[in-house]
């Protein structure tokens, strides 16, 4: 991008998209920018239902005491362009171009035949419209196209190891081999999700609570359900089956059923958390979106992995993924990686019963 | 620290001393800085009988058509306390003085008695002396410092790895797992060393050169010295033997005896590239000081570790690390990571023998 001010404020939509929940809708935010290039406004997507990051900036832009209908040459730079469809919400370039927008800078075109069209339709009322194909910005859609597709919830595949490898000790205790703020990243990430799995030997060797909890500890007022995958019963004192969150058994080891039914229950993201075998069921099926990794500047030398056999006996048979991301988070490491799309392309249009649960 | 140049001139002089090899002396860095704060000269130590960072710097800035005699108010921005003792090469206070110096700041004080007291003479002879704690720049001393407290080489183990821990899939193969930059970081810091350490379990199965290579493959002049450790023979055809290098044989499995005999043959770092046994080995005698990991985004779900049994069974036994780094490089991930220190404190005075070698 040429100009250093829209990039930066690129950069900063971005940062607000990742905010938002890994639900019904895809991850978007948006800057509004005043003639000087001044931040007037910021926004981001909360869930379906909510207003969509447009109109959230615009919101914001008028609570901070900016009268955009009084200001001239005002931008807004949105990471996903502006939807023209009318779901539970109206069409956001209708509400950018009622407020008088005379710029619009998207990082990147709506993948979906349906919702696209906005940045030509801003076009031809007169508001001048760069369309980027920033990466970052088409990454930031990607899990959603992919899961839109395929029409089965996005799947992030969360562990924690030490620098070895290690999820857990030989004796398998894991309690804590990151530290507290990697684990209240994870809490945070496991909040964006709209079901959290694990199957039923986790359940039943570590009791679980898998709720998400602020940084005292307290449970958060919304929950994602609680997916259990596997034949195995759950004992009646199970954290699991204790009503602080919805619960859901799943009884099967298919990795594609019990996304197929996550799916019909409107569950369009979920955050796998173990064990290594069914996480190896998952990258055996290729239904893994998202790696996040947590990893501690610890040893064990031995220990339990987390992730099983996923069938590789030479380095030429690795799973082969593509970074994202690394950064330290506290005293700990988080790698951030996905795989390479087999299946890129455009998203089918929605069927009318996605339509109407669409914000 | 309050101000801004000074801190990006540490910054700078911080990167300078990395680049320079971990010998006999510390890892120093220097810049000269203007009056108005511009950078007038770059230096760092290249290694015993070679001049120091801050001789270095003085002449960067000559050869820079700087004439510091005729500029007032300049200064000088070094990681660690000047030198003011003669050994190959003659004190940097001295060489800062007769240059005009008006202010010098200092990273880190020396460690040594010998060495240090270069701020107190600087600040005698009417120059403006400011002496920062900065952690970096203590960091940069600390593998050499702990060396010369223990009169054995400073050690960095070093593995690469899939994101879940293995060094090698089941049948042994590991070529690549890193990809071409993160190859060509371990050619450079390898470099570094004086010396690169396997065992003979790693020189039998990988007959390995661990010669010193440039971006095209060819030998760099200068090699570290190759040492195997182990009782069993190498076969007389063994890359190690080419004669492409100097190679020592120790006969010895005791890591201790190892870096007793390195040390007297005047090695001060050590490269160890395994195996896993071997690593174990040195890590559960306490003798390493640093590690760099390379993390490929690459899943094998089973395979060899780098490391071998550390005697853990417990997550309470895991060995615990200090995070000092992680980035990205290439397509792969680098996290350094060190021991905390068990025995902090003043190096020792060293001894004659040692000061003659000593630049």
């Amino acid at each position: 991008m040429d100009n250093p001010v829209d990039s930066r404020a690129l950069d900063l939509a971005l940062d607000l998209a990742r905010r938002g929940p890994l639900t019904e809708n895809p991850q978007v935010g948006c800057v509004v920018l005043g003639p000087g290039g001044e931040v007037l406004g910021q926004g981001w997507h909360r869930g379906a239902g909510t207003a969509h990051a447009e109109v959230a900036a615009l919101a914001d832009a008028a609570a901070r005491g900016h009268d955009l209908a009084r200001t001239t040459g005002w931008s807004a730079v949105v990471t996903l362009e502006p939807c023209r469809h009318t779901g539970r919400t109206g069409p956001c370039t209708r509400a950018l171009l009622d407020a008088g927008v005379a710029r619009v800078v998207v990082g990147a075109p709506d993948p979906t035949p349906t919702a696209g069209g906005g940045a030509a339709e801003l076009r031809a009322a007169g508001v001048d419209v760069v369309v980027l194909d920033d990466p970052r910005a088409h990454e930031l859609v990607r899990p959603w196209a992919r899961a839109h597709r395929h029409r089965r919830p996005a799947v992030t595949w969360k562990y924690a190891a030490t620098l070895d490898g290690y999820s857990a000790a030989t004796d398998g205790s894991s309690r804590w081999i990151t530290g507290p703020v990697a684990r209240a990243d994870v809490h945070a990430r496991r909040a964006q999700h709209d079901a959290v799995l694990v199957g039923t030997g986790t359940a039943l060797a570590d009791d679980p609570a898998l709720t998400v909890r602020d940084a005292s500890g307290a449970p958060l007022p919304q929950q994602p359900l609680r997916v259990v995958v596997g034949l195995r019963d759950l004992p009646a004192g199970a954290r699991l089956l204790d009503g602080s969150a919805e619960t859901v058994h799943l009884r099967t080891r298919d990795p594609r059923e019990a996304l197929a039914a996550l799916w019909e229950r409107g569950v369009r993201s979920v955050w796998l958390e173990g064990g290594p075998r069914l996480a190896a069921a998952f990258w055996r099926a290729g239904l893994v979106d998202d790696v996040v990794a947590h990893l501690a500047p610890a040893l064990l030398g031995s220990g339990r992995s987390a992730l099983g056999d996923l069938g590789a006996t030479s380095i030429g048979d690795a799973l082969r993924l593509q970074l994202t991301g690394a950064h330290v988070l506290g005293g700990d490491v988080v790698v951030l990686a996905r795989p390479t799309d087999p299946t890129p392309g455009p998203v089918p249009d929605q069927t009318p019963s996605d339509q109407q649960q669409e914000a």
